[in-house]
Formats: C-alpha cells, sequence, structure tokens
C-alpha cells in the first residue's frame, strides 16, 4: 500500500493501515492479508480520506511466485519490523 | 519503484527514474522495463543516492496475471499520463 494523503489525515490513515500491514517507508506499508480484512481496510480508509484530495494504491500480489522485492539503500521501516 | 529521499537529492532521483518509469503518485513510480534497463536504473540511482539516509524499494511483477492495482482517491500522476 501506497498513500499520499493530506497532512491533516495522514496520522489517522497511517493508523488504521498499521492494524492490518507492516510500515516498511514513509507511505509504504506491506503484508499478507486475507480478503476479508483487506476490504475491512478499505472500508475503514474510505471512511477517512478525501478522494479529490488523497490518493492510495494498492498493488496486490496474489502468489510470491511472479514477483521480486529489491531495496537499495536504508531500509527504514526495518528496526520496527525487528520488533 | 517507491523512493524515500533526502531532499537535497530527491530531484535528481525523480529526474532519473522517470527517464525510465512513469510517476504515478508521490513517491512512487510505474513501468514496464527491460532487464537491461533495470539494471542501467539502479545503476544511476546508486551514483546519487546515500545509503545511510535514502531508501528505494523496487516491487517487481514478472507476469500481470497473479497482480492487481487498486486505486483509492485521486489518480495524481494521471494527467501527466495522459500527456
Amino acid at each position: 500500500m501506497v498513500y499520499d494523503i493530506n497532512e491533516k489525515r495522514v496520522n489517522k490513515v497511517l493508523k488504521i493501515a498499521r492494524k492490518y500491514l507492516t510500515w516498511v517507508q514513509n507511505s509504504v506499508l506491506e503484508g499478507e492479508i486475507t480478503e476479508a480484512k483487506f476490504i475491512k481496510l478499505k472500508y475503514e480508509l474510505k471512511n477517512i480520506i478525501k478522494e479529490d484530495e488523497d490518493s492510495i494504491i494498492f498493488y496486490i500480489f496474489r502468489t510470491k511466485l511472479y514477483t521480486k522485492r529489491e531495496t537499495m539503500g536504508k531500509e527504514k521501516g526495518k528496526e520496527e519490523r525487528i520488533i
């Protein structure tokens, strides 16, 4: 999940998203999620965001077989993920 | 490609990335890219970023069959993509 949210609402959005996903970089979260929880997440976000100002994109991988993740530089969310 | 780059270097990073990919949201680019060009992109970025301050993540989809993209709210890159 990547988001670009007005600063008035960004903390609320992050708080919701972190109930379901793990923060990995500024404005980026990742995680495994069931279809039911994904629907809940989107429902909660919809109540917070302003459709004409904010933007969220979900990239959904149904399998890990054909996907890869590569990083360069610092892994910002790492400390948190270890905890 | 998602990036979190110190503001001193962020414009350079975006300029490089846009030679290969399309900007779709603050700090997010997408695109189809050959393996050779992907290597070039990473090489160019490596010369700009500071490994201990900046962070870039690439999510690579080898096929579109098992992936989906969903958006909520505004599609910020859309105007640009139409042009």
